[in-house]
């Protein structure tokens, strides 16, 4: 090769300097969802609701076909977030007030925009802040399928430069879970072997902490299912430059993508809560408490908060619950419990007067 | 979190005392086979036949399109049974007269029903009984596709429960392996080329042990491949629930799913006995004879037993095999050979004269 | 088992004494392509051009729907004659004058033919030689995809036969890049923002090399990755036969399937040279450089050689490149960059003024 005219090595995504509260981000992209992806991440979730397993269940609901779980909704839409967003922060701070809008099915093209609602520099630390975005994704149809908040802490590209506090007026977005609708026609009940008897928004009581029973332990698979959602962050995938510098990457070894553990948490759930479930209604508030590895076995816990009427759906019945994952290390020895994940979750759960 | 009323954890499956000859159970859940699926797993196995590659030679043949391996379809209908048959098993003892019925296709949506058979305690241990049921899978047309009776051994949950001695006369079900007529008028010539051309009918000699020539070492992909199949039984993805307790665990490692070295024998054994086959007949009787783990590598081979006319089918002859599966230990620094999976297998295969 | 009449091991594949200029392979299986087999390989390679994975995208700019990257396209077409090609290959040497048809679908199904075009002795070592290959990759619609030459360095089967050098005249297969026209009345400018903004014709300069920023590092998964490619070739998959004798395989390791690195370096070079790419319009020439396995981390870079027109279409222009993939090596205490793929590479890619 002859001497080159120039050596370019592009820098990929933004830094804390250069979000601008109004600023709009149209990302790139896209993603259309096949049934591979599909079945990837179901399966790997473990969900058990058969409305993403069973398609003659999901069009006796009233749905197109098999539906695609609001786990994997999230993180079609939020991945492609991650480069303008992302891709030079430091820590996700927390997601706020995601909800849900109409059905996703296989063969749906979902394309997400974000508003930068405000920028918060560090006190503490001079090359760090806060960046606040509004993230929408929509269908082909431009209905929109999903809308949250969500802080990232972002470093500075220049610790020098001066960033200003700023913020500016969130416009809400109009989204609201939309299912079919309820039809006393349709044979509800020849179908209720399908799903758990005992999960009916009947048999939940608030107080309750159900401990669910599987465990999955994680292993390099965390690196194709990255990216497979257009997570390229090098922190998951590139263990060539951890190994340059182990000390400046956290546990000194490729980390896991947070969406993993979101996803994996919800459908480990899903037996003792979300069986006969219709779809989440909103994650008022999640976060990632701690950093999961390859090795490391997930497991997870909801505890029921509360239990309310939906007044448009006398079928149906909300529960409000907090959704926690959590691994184990080991300790002087001992084996200790830590929280890897939080997700305050409601979810239209069905009634079994009406289903069963 | 305040302190919750309750801290729920459910048991999940069924015990020896739960089973009761005629009872039935129509299991949860259901599956959609999709492309992912389907894909992910046929390629999985290695397997060769066109069938289950080639859209274009399945159509010629009279299918509707890629048609699913028997192994898969076995494994769909096998997997929703498990929660329920044998979640709280010691052993898989037998599979026994697996009988194939209508082809299954992508799209195709499989819901299994099992009816108990027997039980019978242990004169050993009285901890343990045999379980023996009828499993029956059919699509959305309300169509057998696969049929088979299975025993299993089941832990007590109450070692001083009384268990006694009871079965049912079996009500066979009726399942046939159907396939598209043959038809003087499709060029099947013209397609020959994309199967071997030494496997037809004509070409097997009873007494004859094939060693098929391929290895496949497996690795923690076991795990996801396992939750594909909604198989989440804990002693194939719970690590840290076998490091708790390595010495109850075999081998004090996460162990394979059975399913997965049945599938991949079956595909292992395909370019010698059935790149030319329709589809299989009966699998008589089946057994997984050791344990396989992450790091195996397995190995298979297929005698064949006997060569018959198939009565309806001049065109087909059927070929009864036994396909063997094995690995290798290291046992006083030497290799040694370990058979891991034994199945009595009825072929229906193509003679050469109607089709090349 | 009684005792067998004969056991069997049969021979795969062709030598080097096998190998007769003008002969013709029809090869076996044919493959359609699967939403499971296009996502997976889709994503392995982090590839971000919309076409990819956008079907609204892809719809407006009139193709059918996703568009099966050109990596993908070679990989499915070339999978399907090594068995006939190299199974019995010690090394492959080289692809020459790789040049692209038909766009690719999802549903597609590609059969592939070769023929030989000459077979030359080894001067240096009696028991090898070079045959050099012509393949050609077809539709369902019998439409070339692909077609290509290569030469891969094979073992005799028996050293004393003697192999003659010969050659025939390789009849060259009419194969050129096959676009939807370009539409003035689409609104290509709305759909600007899904690839990137600075990778238009008019961006690149030639003399530049530009080294793209994503690195990946391979894990076990290239196992179940190459037998979905119907590549079951021992040295990529069967742990057993290395561990036997590891002196004989390369790395003593299993051997990552060249065509992984192929694809992932076609992948990592997307967001830099081939976002805003209507598709590849020829490989000139192309060779693996050093063995890859899991463990090592893939990056890669494009030199852009000239920039050009293409007389048929003013909407596009053609970038002439070079695409090197590296790994490090630990050698001495001190990290070695060592060439593992290149491959000279035409791309066809939109001119900012007529899409953006």
């Amino acid at each position: 090769m002859s001497e080159p005219s120039r050596i370019l090595r592009k820098q990929i995504g933004n830094f804390l300097e250069d979000f601008v509260p109004g600023q709009t981000f149209r990302h790139k992209g896209g993603k259309t969802v096949t049934e591979g992806l599909f079945s990837i991440f179901t399966e790997f979730t473990m969900t058990t609701n058969p409305l993403a397993k069973n398609a003659r269940y999901g069009r006796a609901y009233g749905f197109r076909g098999l539906v695609v779980p609001p786990g994997l909704v999230m993180l079609v839409a939020f991945s492609q977030t991650v480069e303008d967003v992302s891709e030079n922060a430091r820590a996700n701070l927390e997601y706020v007030d995601m909800r849900f809008g109409v059905p996703v099915y296989v063969g749906d093209t979902i394309e997400s925009t974000s508003v930068v609602l405000g920028v918060t520099p560090s006190s503490r630390d001079k090359s760090l802040g806060v960046v606040h975005v509004q993230t929408t994704g929509r269908n082909q149809h431009d209905e929109v399928v999903l809308t949250y908040e969500r802080k990232v802490q972002v470093w500075k590209n220049d610790v020098d430069i001066t960033v200003v506090k700023a913020a500016t007026e969130v416009t809400p977005v109009p989204c609201q879970l939309r299912l079919p609708a309820y039809d006393a026609a349709v044979p509800y009940r020849s179908l209720a072997h399908l799903s758990n008897a005992d999960t009916y928004f009947e048999d939940f009581v608030a107080g309750d902490v159900i401990e669910h029973s599987r465990g999955r332990t994680m292993t390099s698979e965390h690196i194709a299912l990255t990216a497979m959602l257009d997570n390229t962050s090098q922190v998951h995938c590139n263990q060539y430059m951890i190994d340059q510098n182990p000390e400046r990457f956290v546990g000194g070894q490729l980390i896991i993508f947070g969406g993993i553990p979101f996803q994996l948490c919800l459908g480990l759930s899903c037996p003792d809560v979300a069986d006969n479930s219709l779809g989440d209604l909103v994650y008022t508030t999640g976060r990632h408490s701690a950093p999961l590895f390859a090795g490391d076995t997930v497991f997870a816990s909801t505890e029921i908060v509360a239990t309310r009427d939906l007044p448009d759906r006398p079928d149906l019945g909300a529960l409000d619950t907090i959704l926690r994952g959590h691994k184990f290390i080991t300790r002087d020895g001992a084996s200790e419990k830590v929280e890897i994940f939080y997700l305050e979750r409601s979810i239209a759960v069905k009634r079994r007067l009406h289903y069963a």
